[in-house]
């Protein structure tokens, strides 16, 4: 799961130009997902802080609570090590981070962090490094959102993956229909599904590390379906019900998802329509992913299509977001974003029909954005009449 | 997994006078772990926001993204619901929220927010709201730290489930120990574990609700054991391994960690000494857990356990930490937190010795504060004999 030494110098580089482009002196990392992305160092996350210092000038420096020192060589992360004792321990890593910053001996003026800097480490970080200014800056953001090819390389195990997922969950209620048993739950499925998940990440790679999770999801059937962000119940899943699995995976931390609905037996009237608003939104939707386009625009186009179906009061979200070392980040295929879409972004495509106390309906692929148009990662079949499922 | 109402209640009457104390008009939780305490939400943690505004006099209000009105209803929330478009969106979160405090009619300049805030968050809430100032205050933390009697009911119940996990753990490895079968992996003990305890959740509860998980857990063996927070490999366990089962299970998401070490066929003179180690401070230090003292104190007075068998060299973290709606919380039972320990309190007591190249010792109880002294709530058998597993 490791990208290569080569893959981090090339980020690395980019920082450094992205830096004088901004006029800062270095970057601060307290995200996981930016220290993952810049130094590949994967951590539980806790509220012991990790700071990855990014210089403009020398080599960055990782400090890390003295638990994960060891866990961090194992990692081979590409930056100096440093440790402190613990949270909030009498020499707090504030404090620690201020002697690694002045030893350096270079400017630390103004340092660029990120958005999600909290209220309350930027007044520990002021109180600790008072000469210095911290301003919000894009700077890491900025280069998260084109991938490079060892990143695609992982989105790309990952999508096999959550490919495989999909088809362990139909398999599991197509053997309950065939041996005539009860169904499985909602809370069955989604165990089932993220188990083989993770079990093919721990037969295929030998050092397994991630920022959030391995592999997970959603699992909704009948009504539930109909909450987009519900979690898994005890219902077991029944005859006539829609049933999506919204499933996703992380090679290396880079995240992909795809999601399915299925019919469980002959379906309905209702179902075959909401299906078909769902399906073709997602069609003309993905489509739609082409370098030069806005987010805003495009989501408009996709979302347009289930207007046209008049069925505009059952959505209840956007087209899609951007998926790289965390499964939700920027750009957002949705109104309000009107970033220009680019090669190199993996964005995913999966627009919604949710029928309040009725079910759900959502297709999502994870689609590479090429220079020739989009291409889905995802590969598993779509259409209605491949996922019907009767004994 | 619900509290009831008067539960909720109790906690606003005590939220409003922690306002009064602090001279704020209102508190606006942004915090998931703070949404659920207050109102009962329970939702999956996206870039979109969630805000509960809680002015000092009338109903509390939570704004959600338009995805999840039809979940909030569900959960049956305590507090009016609002709902905003999407992220980000032409009309975001921020404004529609700005309207509401507006709507409301009583006074907003003075804001409450805890420390977790973004500089993000607070510079589009600052837009949106010119009249009010938000200043990080504890109103909310103060009251998380000592639990209610329902609390400590759920907390009870996760108890009882973590260590059912832990029995569980040890039975796969006992049962292939006796079959003469290969070993689990450290990746498939992971997943035994943590299944097992989801599957006991959706067992005993009709609506299961968390924040961040269910059931979940760190397994490591031999040499990886020696990192107290590193992910479980897929290296197979042998014998002679030390192991650590770190568990922990949420009920209505209320946390509780229950860990234990075992020894795979007999131990060795070192293994018998690390233990007794780790052992003897976990005695001592959750002994130590009494009102009136102060988390500092405990802390040293327990890990100079571990000192004093000349094992300080293989600390890597402190005794331990509150735990609640969220698994980790404060206090911190740690050097640099005087926080005095009361009744109702909540805390983990795992003090850890780790040796490099060979392996950890750690024994973790979730322990109650009374009025008469700590209770573990969790109850597993700790002693050395009770943990060697031998065919």
């Amino acid at each position: 799961m490791r990208l290569s030494p080569a893959h981090y110098a090339g980020v690395h580089a980019s920082l450094r130009r992205a830096l004088d482009e901004d006029g800062l002196d270095g970057f601060l990392a307290t995200a996981p997902a930016d220290v993952a992305y810049l130094a590949g160092f994967f951590y539980a996350v806790t509220e012991r802080p990790v700071y990855l210092w990014f210089p403009r000038e020398g080599r960055p420096v990782c400090l890390v609570p003295q638990h994960d020192d060891e866990y961090a060589r194992l990692q081979r992360i590409e930056a100096d090590l440093a440790t402190y004792a613990e949270y909030p321990g009498v020499d707090p890593a504030e404090r620690v981070l201020a002697r690694l910053i002045a030893g350096a001996g270079r400017s630390a003026a103004r340092i660029g962090v990120s958005g999600g800097l909290t209220l309350a480490a930027l007044g520990l970080l002021t109180a600790a490094l008072p000469g210095s200014t911290f301003e919000t800056s894009t700077a890491v953001s900025r280069l998260r959102v084109v991938k490079r090819p060892e990143e695609l390389e992982r989105h790309r195990e990952a999508a096999a993956i959550c490919d495989e997922m999909l088809a362990a969950g139909r398999a599991l209620i197509e053997d309950a229909l065939r041996s005539g048993g009860p169904l499985p739950s909602e809370g069955d499925l989604a165990r089932h599904v993220i188990g083989h998940g993770t079990d093919a990440m721990y037969q295929r790679y030998d050092h397994v590390i991630y920022t959030t999770k391995l592999a997970g999801g959603l699992v909704y059937a009948g009504p539930n379906s109909a909450h987009p962000h519900g979690l898994p119940s005890r219902r077991r899943l029944e005859p006539g019900d829609t049933v999506i699995l919204s499933l996703g995976a992380a090679v290396g931390s880079r995240f992909v998802e795809s999601e399915r609905t299925f019919v469980i037996d002959e379906p309905s009237a209702d179902q075959r329509r909401y299906f078909a608003a769902a399906a073709q939104a997602q069609e003309v939707g993905t489509a739609g992913l082409r370098a030069g386009r806005s987010c805003a625009e495009v989501n408009r186009e996709c979302l347009d299509v289930i207007r046209g179906h008049g069925l505009g009061a059952y959505l209840r979200h956007r087209q899609g977001h951007g998926i790289g070392v965390q499964n939700h980040e920027p750009p957002w295929v949705e109104d309000g974003d009107d970033t220009v879409i680019g090669a190199g972004m993996v964005l995913s495509s999966e627009p919604g029909v949710y029928v309040p106390g009725h079910g759900g309906y959502r297709i999502s692929d994870t689609v590479l954005i090429t220079e020739d148009g989009p291409e889905r990662l995802t590969h598993y079949p779509r259409a209605l009449e491949e996922n019907v499922i009767a004994p």
